[in-house]
């Protein structure tokens, strides 16, 4: 039996009390679920609309959870976004291919973009959009994928920050390592 | 070099012209893209959303491209909806762990649900969202982790049908195999 252990997470007038994840012993993490609820996707969506540029021509996110807060800000400007994925597709013809660097050892994630979607970003602002950044890894090979698709990234925006490697990234709130 | 055929789908006001993808020779099925494209969503969710049962307290649907449908169909009617999960997360602990049965043979499809989010699904009304369903087995199998949780069923809803095995489930429009 786990013992629930929740953490309070307040953005504009909105909390949450969420569980709290331990992936190594002695190190929590609140898990944040974008997924699902739209009232806090809202709200971190309001955070981070005003500081988002206002060339963005276009966001670029990476699959799953962030995507309700890519759908949201998009429509907040009016535009489209591009999910990039962490698994190869069927459909896919020459993919992007992109490894995520990874601080651990082990078996690296890697991003697929299907070709299809580069002629979309060649030449656009892009906004990169997160859920939550941490090592900033994940984010660093997103900006790879919209480079390598022609793409001049404007932006880097995540809801929340967790620890250390979140430089010139745009925030909501941070989250702490409990 | 990929000749790019497209497809003409309309649905509202809105016309797509989505590319092709040939799974098996001689079988093609046009590619439609939820994701990202919050336009056609929105017209989709406008054909859908008068369909659902007034009765409806949660939408539940499965990653990944079914998101930006449930996101905006429980929008519409101020619902909160729950993403079951194609892979095991690390956070999840005694998740519903169900199997999609396949008419293919190979490794079948296994959907998660971590425990957590089950007390949000007993003895609700929930509406099943899916962007495309061809077989039904993905959404026969997102009824079972729903019965499994406690919750009852009230609707089956997909944005398109392809080919058979749609019996009981409400759709904006047919695709057609090509």
């Amino acid at each position: 039996m786990v013992t629930m252990e929740t953490y309070p997470i307040q953005i504009g007038g909105v909390t949450r009390h969420v569980p709290l994840h331990e992936p190594f012993p002695g190190v929590r993490i609140p898990l944040v679920d974008f997924l699902g609820d739209i009232e806090f996707v809202r709200a971190v969506t309001s955070e981070l609309e005003p500081k988002m540029p206002a060339e963005a021509d276009l966001i670029v996110t990476v699959e799953t959870s962030s995507i309700p807060l890519a759908h949201e800000l998009a429509a907040a400007r009016d535009l489209n976004y591009i999910v990039v994925r962490k698994r190869r597709r069927p459909y896919m013809v020459d993919p992007i291919i992109q490894e995520v660097e990874s601080l651990t050892l082990g078996v690296g994630e890697v991003l697929w973009l299907d070709r299809r979607y580069t002629e979309r970003i060649l030449n656009k602002n892009v906004v990169l959009v997160m859920d939550v950044v941490a090592s900033g890894g994940t984010m660093r090979a997103l900006e790879r994928v919209v480079n390598r698709a022609g793409g001049k990234v404007a932006a880097r925006m995540a809801g929340f920050h967790q620890g250390e490697g979140a430089e010139g990234i745009v925030t909501a709130a941070e989250l702490p390592l409990l």
